[in-house]
């Protein structure tokens, strides 16, 4: 199973490395850091280089678009959005935060309420959106997830959906905060099931 | 106030960047990736641009070292090592859990019992040190954290003893899950409280 973590320029890193790095804890599924350009500078001016280019988004099982801090400007871009070749009959598909208004972009969430961060809801909402006051919402292949280290449960869903409740459990048992393995791994199921 | 988040080769993402990220939320300080190269690479593959060298922490106010998959091979490193030049008495000095190997090779945890997650538990052990079944340990200038996630204490443990507990809630609130936030902030401040 191969996941595109989707990572534009002013991106935020809890959002792109808290999901990757969970999912790459989990066996028979990776994700790649996955960027419009070969280098990609964080919202907090940290360089980080790609992965893979925007197009493997048209041939990964799960994509999940990260946010950042110039995510209006980058739904603007009609040929950057036209890289990213999604099909919500064949691969999941989620969104952290602003990342949201990437799939209103793409007519991936029309009819649907999505999460979102604070800052970002003014705009999901001037989109036509309606933003859910919880973390978590998915329908059918879509999620969306609000709120930094929500991050956590987008991964959950995503090795839920792939792999299986087993590596949710083995990804986020690694990660938690020691002492506290199994309220991180009920909270994530509980937000994703 | 000036953080060195400390990020070496086969580093730990999130432990790096949640805090990073974290610390940057707030006002009256400002978190720095620092790396003992101009890029190193994550140990799932993924090249970051230094923001500060690692001279820099000598004269940052608060240093935190990050974990990652290399530690054993970088604290065996004398002239790596000899590069960290620390003081317990000017500045706030934190642990992410393979982290603590680097303290405890710097003299700073001698007869201290330390955080780190279950993966260098035994390396920590070997090295002579107590490892608690906790997440998160301060004693004076120095704290160690234990699990990834954990990286949202030392951040909120950073923010507490240098701008204060208002930064830590509105930085913590900003990053939680929508929905979380009260439980988060909470969590977090009697973690390092």
């Amino acid at each position: 199973v191969q996941v595109a973590i989707v990572t534009l320029d002013g991106f935020n890193e809890i959002d792109s490395f808290v999901a990757n790095s969970i999912i790459n804890r989990a066996k028979g599924i990776r994700a790649y850091i996955t960027t419009p350009t070969p280098t990609v500078t964080s919202l907090n001016g940290v360089e980080a280089t790609g992965q893979r280019p925007l197009e493997f988004t048209a041939e990964a099982d799960v994509v999940l678009i990260g946010s950042g801090s110039k995510t209006v400007e980058h739904v603007r871009d009609t040929d950057l959005m036209a890289r990213l070749a999604l099909d919500p009959e064949r691969q999941w598909i989620g969104s952290q935060c602003s990342g949201a208004l990437v799939l209103a972009r793409l007519g991936l969430v029309d009819g649907r309420p999505v999460c979102a961060d604070a800052t970002s809801r003014p705009f999901a909402e001037a989109a036509g959106l309606t933003v859910l006051d919880q973390a978590f919402h998915s329908e059918g292949r879509i999620a969306t997830a609000g709120g930094c280290l929500a991050a956590q449960y987008l991964a959950a869903w995503t090795l839920l959906r792939t792999v299986g409740e087993g590596e949710v459990r083995r990804a986020l048992d690694y990660v938690a905060p020691v002492g506290e393995e199994n309220a991180t791994v009920e909270r994530a199921l509980k937000a994703v099931g």
